[in-house]
């Protein structure tokens, strides 16, 4: 039996001094949008780390950005955007994606897949209800009043809204896969922050057209959001092939609430990895053998690698996960 | 069949215009030790709502400032630790709280209790780990880094931190009972942030603690938390009489997460009321109908009144409840 596949949200980034330093005095959309800063933030944790997957070094709101939405990434605050869309005539500004637009994400994607050989390269995407979450509230919000309160009162607008996210997701991510991408996951990172039955109405339907577009390519798609105890059965349902799971539920409990045939992925809390090695070690094995219990297993952590880790780290941990699934399959 | 009985999470406070005015160039924690405000702010919803509770206008803070923590409540951001607690030497800073330290605290509540009358009046205090959470981080966090990697990797300091917090939290909620609070609610807010696991190992014992405490009294216990669906049956476990629930879990499905005997409240989210009434309503009779599968239900929010929500919305709401309650049980 292969060993378990590790591979770390957020692995390229602010965790890596080589990173730090390329990317001093370029803002993150404008990195995001030079292939040769891609391709080599993409390879930097594949020199430290032997993990099994690349991901593509990008960020949700880059095909927003490429469309002309008035969108930027403030540092430290996040992605903030200039006119938020509240209503019917505002949704004018969300034209297609076409893949003219994002030239340097397939620019990228070509070079990555030519450098990774055997290696997958995972592609990169917002899922709808994150992507509205910021183009409605403005910005990051604790509570998204605006988005809930136009998800909750006005769900023909809303619909209309997602449609449009959704038609640019599939294209963002169709590219990426027509490039040469392997697999590809859908971050709906703040999913989490509504229920069962309004992630079902609301949400679900434009995922599911997202994962269904993507069927005929093959590729593995993998459904990702934090908080998401209660709706990882619905992450499932909506079409991925594996089903991201943060760590306030244990892997074992999270593959009961899943139909039979998804795989996992996940699930160490990223701030264990902030603690000693010891308690790094033991946190690691239980989701290991926790794992064992659902119908395959990529590790995780349950969401990006936080700031102050240390890569040293994740090195040993990539190896600890390799190893210790070996020997446990024994 | 009595109807079922409703209060609101910040039913006092930024969304009413009263409040506003009446607060306006005084900081929270001024505000929090004022005697005269702290009655003044707990009676404001009361005279707009038929709730079936008030509770207490505090901030969870009040007791480390009252001790000579130094922290305060910034604008917009919330609560600022100015060195934070992350070493042996600086629990020294956490020295337990007499009641001499809060008499704005008894003063407001036997001014309060004296002008209830047959309404209850709720005390207030927050939980260990959002207390812990403050004083490690140093102020509001999206990961609690600190928080978390004290937690993981440093149990001894993480429990040392926590009994004294526990210590105080006695002593804050004791004197309001002693006072004439006929109920509590424990706020540990941003407990759903760690897994079932560390939640049991690291956090009910001191929960426990206070729960335990407070039973002489005989005061029915809340205990609360967002984002807890996995934590809600430890709870329960930890001690309270009422286990407050936030909208991702449906009741129904909270009901059976908790051990039997133990009541449920909550859980619309805050966010509906920012939608048009007839979705507000409809919403809050599936609430309803959905909190009668639990042993004892009391209506309210899933977590704190928005600032934007209109005053008018709550007071039909309340209305509601009580209606839909009684129309149902017949």
């Amino acid at each position: 039996m292969p060993s378990t596949p590790v591979w770390f949200m957020r692995q390229a980034g602010r965790s890596l001094p080589e990173y730090r330093a390329a990317r001093a005095g370029t803002p993150m959309l404008d990195a995001c949008a030079q292939p040769d800063l891609i391709t080599e933030f993409t390879l930097q944790p594949l020199r430290r780390y032997a993990v099994d997957a690349a991901i593509l070094f990008s960020d949700i709101v880059v095909p927003l950005k490429a469309i002309g939405v008035g969108i930027d990434i403030a540092p430290g605050i996040g992605p903030v955007v200039e006119n938020p869309i509240r209503s019917e005539p505002d949704l004018a500004r969300l034209r297609n994606l076409e893949p003219g637009d994002v030239p340097f994400v397939t620019e990228a994607v070509t070079a990555l897949v030519a450098e990774l050989g055997d290696k997958p390269l995972i592609g990169f995407a917002g899922g709808p209800f994150t992507l509205a979450s910021y183009l409605v509230d403005g910005g990051p919000s604790k509570s998204f009043d605006r988005t809930k309160s136009l998800m909750y009162g006005n769900p023909k607008l809303w619909n209309a809204l997602l449609t449009r996210l959704t038609d640019i997701t599939i294209a963002f991510l169709g590219l990426q896969v027509a490039a040469g991408a392997r697999a590809v996951q859908l971050f709906d990172s703040w999913a989490g922050t509504i229920s069962p039955e309004d992630y079902r109405r609301s949400v679900l339907p434009h995922s599911r057209r997202i994962f269904e577009a993507l069927a005929p390519t093959g590729v593995p798609r993998i459904h990702f959001g934090v908080g998401t105890s209660e709706l990882l059965g619905l992450l499932g349902e909506a079409g991925a092939d594996v089903v991201g799971v943060d760590w306030r539920i244990p892997l074992d409990e999270a593959a009961r609430r899943v139909e039979p045939g998804k795989a996992l992925q996940g699930n160490l809390d990223p701030a264990i990895l902030l603690a000693p090695w010891e308690v790094v070690e033991a946190r690691a094995r239980e989701v290991i053998e926790r794992g064992r219990t659902a119908e395959g297993h990529i590790f995780n952590l349950g969401h990006g690698v936080l700031p102050d880790t240390d890569p040293g780290v994740l090195a040993r941990l990539t190896d600890l996960v390799h190893e210790e699934s070996v020997r446990l399959a024994r």
